[in-house]
C-alpha cells in the first residue's frame, strides 16, 4: 500500500513511518496504553472507557490491571462521572471487574500488537490523531479506547460516509437493491461502510470496490482483530478492502469474533457513519441491532421495504412500525439521509395532497388529465369521443351552467383536449382514451 | 334477495315497502328532495350539501333547480356557515352555480329512480334513517346528501368495516397479500369494503365473499348509477355482491361512473369505513387518493410494502414516506388499525432495543442465546465446543474475574450450555453452532 494515503496518523511499530510527517511517536506511552486497553477491556465497557476518559489512558491501564489501586480523589472522581452517565458504581461491580481485567493482565503485549499491525500495512488510531474519525466519539461513554485499521486512508468522515447493512442470507432482490444503492452512492464519492459479512455487507463493499470514487471507496468495520480475514470465505473480499480500502476494528489482532463483539460492532457503524440503511433484515437481526445503536446517536435510519411474504425484509418492515427509520426505495432517498442531504439532495414528489387520478381510470390518461381543475375534468368527461353534442347537453351532463361550460371549453379546445364541430363539441385528438 | 336483510330503511317505491316494519314512507317529501338532490348535485359539492344542511332538503332543491329564490335570511345563513367552512360565497359562485343546476333540472325525475333502484332490489338511506351510516357524516361538508344501495343488508357500521384498496393492474403479489388479508378479516366478521375495481379491489371482494361471516361481508361503493355493474367485466362479481353483500352509491341509476366521481367514491370509502388498507398502488393512484381522504378525517390508513421495483408498490412506499400511514405486513397488524384493535388486538412483537442477534453469528443459535445476559455471552462464547479448558483460561477469554466465570458457568450449565469434564468446561449439548 501506499504510505501517502494511510489514515493520518502513526501507524505502529512499522520502520516507515518515522517518513511520514503527520505521524506522532508510534511507542508513546498514550499509544501503547490504548493498544493494551484494547486488549484488556471488552468493547462497549463503560467502566473501562469512563476510566479512561477520567484517569487518562496510561493511568487507567495501570489501575486496571492492578498495577496500582486509584487513591480516594480519583475513585470519587469516577463515581462522580459514572453517576452522572447513570451508573452506580458499587464496590461490587468495582472488585468484579478488576478480576475480570486481572483474567487478561497477562496476556498484554501493546507493542507486539502495533508491530503486528505495522507488518500488515496498518496501526491504531488514537482520539487527538488527525485521522480519528469525530464520529467515533458520538458514542459518548461507549466510545471506543482506539481503533485498529488496515489499508489506505484517510479514514473518511461520517459526513461522506454511509452504511448499508443487512442479512447475511440476503435474497436476489436484496442483493440487487444492495447493488444499485452502494454503487450509486459510492460513484457519487462517499464510502460504503458495512461489517465485512456475507450477503448485503459483502455486496455493499463489492459495488464500491466496482464503482467508487471515494478515498476509500469502501470501509468495513470488524467484531474481531484485523490480522485474519473473518468469515474466512471472505478471505479474497476482505483483503481487497485492506488493499484499496479500510479495514477497521477496536479489537487488537488475535482476538476472537464474538457474539458480543460483533454487536458492538455495530454500534461502531453507527458511530462512524452518517446514516445507516438497512436493506433486508430478519426479525431478529443484527442489522436492526445496529439500526438501534444509529438512532440512539440520532443518526438517520432508513429501511428498503420488500415483500411482505419475504422474512429477509421482516426486519425493515419492524424498524419502519416500530422505529424513528424512514422507507427507502432509491439512491435520492438514501442520500437524502445523510447530514446535509449527501452529495446530492433527494428530488421530492408532489405532496400527497396532489395525487389524485381515479383507480377506475385509465392510468395513463390519468396522467394527462392530472392538471385540470375540477370543472375542466366535468365538462372534458361529459364530451363524447366521436358525434359531437350541443352545448346544452354539455351542461346537463356536467352539472354546470352555459357560460361555464363554454369558458372551459374553450380552455379544452386549447389542449387540443376538446374540438368544435358544426353539431356541437366533442374530444380533441389530445386524447381518446 | 330476502327483504329480512335489507338496509334498515324505505326502499324506494317499490311494492313490497309498506311490509317493512323500520320502512319511512317512500314517498316522503324528504326522500324524493334528496333522491332528486343526488341527481341535480355532483359529490362532494360543498356548496351544495350545505344549501340541503342549512335550509332542509325540500327548500334546497327548490332553490337550487331555480324554483324559489332564497330569501335574505335564508341567503345569509347559508354564507355564514360557508364562511365558517373557510368558503366565501360570491355572487358570482352563486349565478354559475345556480347554472349548473338548471343545466340539470329537467332531467330530474326522483321518483323514477326510486322505483328503478326498489326494482333492482335496493333503495335511499337519508341521514335519519335506522340504516344510514353514521360514518358517512365524519365527512363533514363534503357528506353525501343520500346513499344508493343494492343488495343485503344493514350498512355495517364503520367500526366492522375495513377497507382494502389497491392498483387495478395488481401483481400476483398484490392479489396473494389482498387475498390473505380479506379473507382474515371477512372471517372475522369484518366487512370488506372496496371500490369493485379491477385487481386489489376485485380480489378484497371476491375473497370476502368466500370466507365471509360478517353481516353483509362485502361492500362496493360505486362512482356511478346502481342500476348497471361497473366496469363491464365484474358484472358477475358484482352482480353476487350486489346478491350476498351491498352495493352502495350516492350516484342515482342511469349516472355514469365520471373521473370527478371516482374521486369523490373514494371519500365515500374513506368515510364508511373503520380504516384503510392500500396493498399496492402507483405513484398516482385512485387507492391513494383514498388514503388522502381516510387521513384526512382521522382514519387509520395502513400500506403494505412490496419491493422497490415494482412500480404497484411505488405508491404505498410513498404513503409510508410522506403521510402518517403505517406499514402493513400481516392480519393482525391491519386489524390493529381499526376502531378499538378490530375483533382481536394485534399482539405486538418484542421492542426493537431488545433486538440482538449479530449479523455475523448463526441466526438459529442467535435466538437460542437471545435470553443470555452480557456475562453469560461472555462466557458461553469463551467455551470450546469439544476439549474442555480450565477456569483461567475462560477468565482471560471472556475478560472476568473466577468468582464471576464459576458462577456464569453454573447458570450456563444449568440450561445445558456448558458442560463439565475431567479437564475443565467446555459447550453443553443444547447447541453447537
Amino acid at each position: 500500500m501506499s504510505t501517502a494515503h494511510r489514515p493520518g496518523t502513526g501507524t505502529g511499530t512499522g520502520a516507515d513511518t518515522g517518513t511520514e510527517s503527520r505521524a506522532r511517536a508510534d511507542t508513546s506511552a498514550e499509544r501503547i496504553a490504548r493498544a493494551a486497553l484494547t486488549r484488556l477491556l471488552e468493547p462497549g465497557s463503560v467502566l473501562g472507557t469512563t476510566a479512561v476518559r477520567v484517569w487518562g489512558a496510561a493511568r487507567a491501564l495501570q489501575i486496571l490491571t492492578g498495577a496500582d489501586t486509584p487513591g480516594p480523589d480519583e475513585r470519587q472522581e469516577l463515581s462522580l462521572v459514572l453517576s452522572g452517565e447513570g451508573t452506580q458504581l458499587t464496590e461490587r461491580t468495582w472488585t468484579k471487574s478488576l478480576e475480570g481485567w486481572a483474567a487478561r493482565t497477562a496476556s498484554l503485549a501493546p507493542e507486539r500488537d502495533l508491530e503486528s499491525l505495522g507488518r500488515l500495512g496498518g496501526g491504531l488510531l488514537i482520539p487527538g490523531d488527525a485521522g480519528w474519525p469525530p464520529g467515533a466519539d458520538d458514542l459518548g461513554a461507549a466510545a471506543p479506547v482506539a481503533l485498529w485499521y488496515r489499508g489506505t486512508g484517510p479514514v473518511p468522515r461520517r459526513e461522506t460516509t454511509l452504511a448499508v447493512v443487512g442479512s447475511r442470507d440476503a435474497t436476489a432482490y436484496g442483493q440487487s437493491v444492495t447493488r444499485t444503492l452502494a454503487s450509486g452512492a459510492a460513484a457519487r464519492g462517499l464510502t460504503m461502510m458495512s461489517g465485512g459479512a456475507y450477503g448485503i455487507d459483502a455486496m455493499a463493499h463489492r459495488a464500491a470496490l466496482a464503482s467508487g470514487t471515494g478515498a476509500p471507496p469502501t470501509a468495513a468495520v470488524m467484531a474481531g482483530g484485523l490480522d485474519r480475514y473473518y468469515p474466512a470465505g471472505h478471505e479474497d473480499l476482505l483483503r481487497e478492502v485492506s488493499a484499496r480500502g479500510l479495514l477497521l476494528s477496536e479489537m487488537p489482532p488475535g482476538a476472537s469474533p464474538t457474539r458480543h463483539r460483533f454487536l458492538q460492532r455495530n454500534r461502531l457503524i453507527a458511530g462512524l457513519s452518517g446514516a445507516v440503511v438497512v436493506v433486508e433484515a430478519r426479525w431478529r437481526s443484527g442489522a436492526q441491532n445496529t439500526a438501534g445503536h444509529a438512532l440512539g446517536i440520532g443518526r438517520e435510519v432508513g429501511a428498503v421495504p420488500g415483500p411482505v411474504t419475504s422474512p429477509q425484509s421482516a426486519g425493515c418492515h419492524r424498524l419502519l412500525r416500530e422505529s424513528p427509520a424512514v422507507v427507502v426505495t432509491d439512491l435520492e432517498e438514501a442520500l437524502a439521509l445523510m447530514p446535509g442531504g449527501g452529495p446530492r439532495a433527494a428530488t421530492a414528489g408532489p405532496p400527497a395532497a396532489e395525487v389524485g387520478a381515479p383507480s377506475g381510470g385509465g392510468s395513463s390518461a390519468a396522467r394527462i388529465h392530472d392538471h385540470l381543475t375540477v370543472e375542466e375534468l366535468l365538462v372534458y368527461e361529459a364530451l363524447p369521443l366521436r358525434s359531437a353534442v350541443p352545448v346544452d347537453r354539455l351542461c346537463a351532463a356536467a352539472g354546470l351552467g352555459p357560460g361555464a361550460v363554454m369558458g372551459t371549453l374553450k380552455k379544452l379546445q386549447r389542449q387540443s383536449l376538446a374540438e368544435q364541430l358544426a353539431a356541437g363539441w366533442r374530444r380533441g385528438p389530445a386524447v381518446h382514451g
